[in-house]
């Protein structure tokens, strides 16, 4: 285990994911409770809100409400997601409260581009290459490479290394053109299709060709794995995960309704604490944001750490 | 990956496990509806039911009842658990259909065994010894030495591996004194504490010691990381596992009602599938009679997969 991280930083996406795909009406006052509670647990980074077209994700409808009402922690980065100029000025709006940053943002698989975007991927190319300008004209840098359907697409199937390396060639081409300088390479899971072999494989390949920069895995736990997945990266030394509190989150293209989101952060956690990797985070303590956002969404989440309790807890009182 | 074994075999214990711990009641004939569907997804060894004292575990009152009604299937083993003679008569009583092994079943923690048997450890192995004289008695050969919490406990908190090794020369130790050869090492992760690290230190230490002994991993998914140990097995080379269609089971030990149990057999497949592990199993028809087995409980089981469904068939589809 020679390539584990000494620590980790978490992405906590909670809040953004789980209120985007809950049927709700979730309370903004919810919203900004479970988000402060979020911050009072030791995660540096949390996704509040998606500033997105009520009429298309009417969850986030509040987007702008949450970050006004919500009061920020020092030391805690609040980011936020948007797809268009209209979403990037209502962010900017609330700019002295949330850490700004853009996104070349591409998929792997042409199939789900078309379906989730109805676009070429060439068409996606071109509309980061706008994107990307406007963040410049803006003023709000962009420091990440995305692919998403990194590992399988439920419309394409397996998706090969060759497919993401090309795919992120198109996102540093895009970074290139601008003139940005890219920090991160994001690899999304978004249909939980990885293993630990193509998690290795894919790691391996990636740094290899890109060594500077920092890898970060999107994980989902649709069949199951994200933790095995997440393991199988941490053993390759990454060290930036995206996870969100219970596994809010849940998958619009899975099978049935009801199928699991995005790993859990306390599952996450709880693995990283028990194999020496600090978190920073009270493990405890984020147990318990899991089970508010449980009773905040009114049904059972898919985390099973806040159903069963932490070990810390039980080697105290043993 | 050079350790992965070709193929594994699974001890499917959802029936015996799930309807144990389920509220109920559940009718005797959507036990064997589910058993007989089981045998159709290509699982070879299948636990069926628990001979107990109805009064204790009401869920198993019927248990002669579903053996008595089930068509078995050839080239299915039928297996069954058992505490005392009472039981262990009950089950001879339907040897006809069920293929019945003893175990010599001692825990690693003396807390929960104190806790779970109200016994010392001393007074335990002690009753090992009474159990195995009357399993020979009756005829019934005795092949396995199982450790219960052989990862960490509730009640005692960690276990070391020297707990472990100690409890596991107690049950070869009244093997050897009643004269019978065993087969097994079963490891049981019964509360959840195993990661995957635990599980590579552990297999490693027990194999080096017991090399000749196939052993066995008894994994609890209580926080999470079930598949994940599953996988740190794998690459040890284990290649006996028992797990749950659907998850079922539960864990009573738990900090909340409703905690994961064991791992769920059709995340184990999949896992193995997708490394190219041999199982035998029909993943998509084991992911339907995991969707039985939620409509049969009426209520959520916890594996994410039976809720998106197989990669196979997206693959098929794309």
């Amino acid at each position: 285990m020679a390539d584990l991280p000494a620590s980790i930083e978490i992405h906590e996406e909670g809040p953004r994911e789980g209120f985007q795909i809950e049927p709700g009406p979730i309370a903004t006052a919810d919203k900004v409770r479970l988000i402060e509670a979020l911050a009072e647990t030791g995660l540096k980074r949390i996704q509040v809100c998606s500033f997105v077209n009520p009429r298309v994700v009417p969850g986030w409808a509040d987007a702008d409400d949450v970050v006004a009402q919500m009061k920020p922690k020092d030391g805690v980065s609040y980011t936020a997601l948007w797809f268009n100029e209209k979403g990037l000025d209502r962010a900017l709006a609330a700019a002295d409260k949330l850490t700004l940053y853009g996104s070349i943002s591409l998929t792997a698989s042409e199939a789900f581009t078309r379906r989730n975007l109805n676009r070429s991927h060439a068409e996606q190319v071109e509309a980061s290459r706008r994107q990307t300008a406007l963040h410049i004209a803006r003023g709000v840098p962009v420091k990440r490479v995305g692919v998403m359907a990194a590992f399988g697409c439920n419309y394409q199937g397996d998706v090969s290394r060759e497919q993401v390396i090309a795919t992120l060639q198109d996102g540093f081409g895009v970074a290139a053109e601008a003139g940005v300088e890219i920090e991160r390479i994001s690899l999304s899971d978004t249909m939980g299709w990885a293993t630990p072999p193509r998690v290795e494989a894919l790691v391996g390949e990636v740094r290899a060709k890109w060594p500077d920069k920092r890898i970060t895995l999107h994980l989902h736990d649709t069949r199951g794995l994200a933790v095995a997945n997440a393991y199988a990266g941490l053993k390759m030394g990454v060290d930036f995960f995206d996870s969100t509190v219970g596994g809010l989150g849940g998958c619009p293209f899975a099978g049935q309704k009801g199928a699991a989101g995005n790993i859990s952060t306390e599952e996450l956690v709880l693995l990283c604490h028990e194999i020496g990797v600090e978190t920073g985070v009270d493990l405890d303590a984020l147990i318990e944001v899991g089970r508010m956002a449980e009773a905040i969404v009114g049904h059972t989440l898919p985390s099973e750490l806040i159903h069963a309790g932490s070990l810390d807890a039980l080697r105290g009182s043993a």
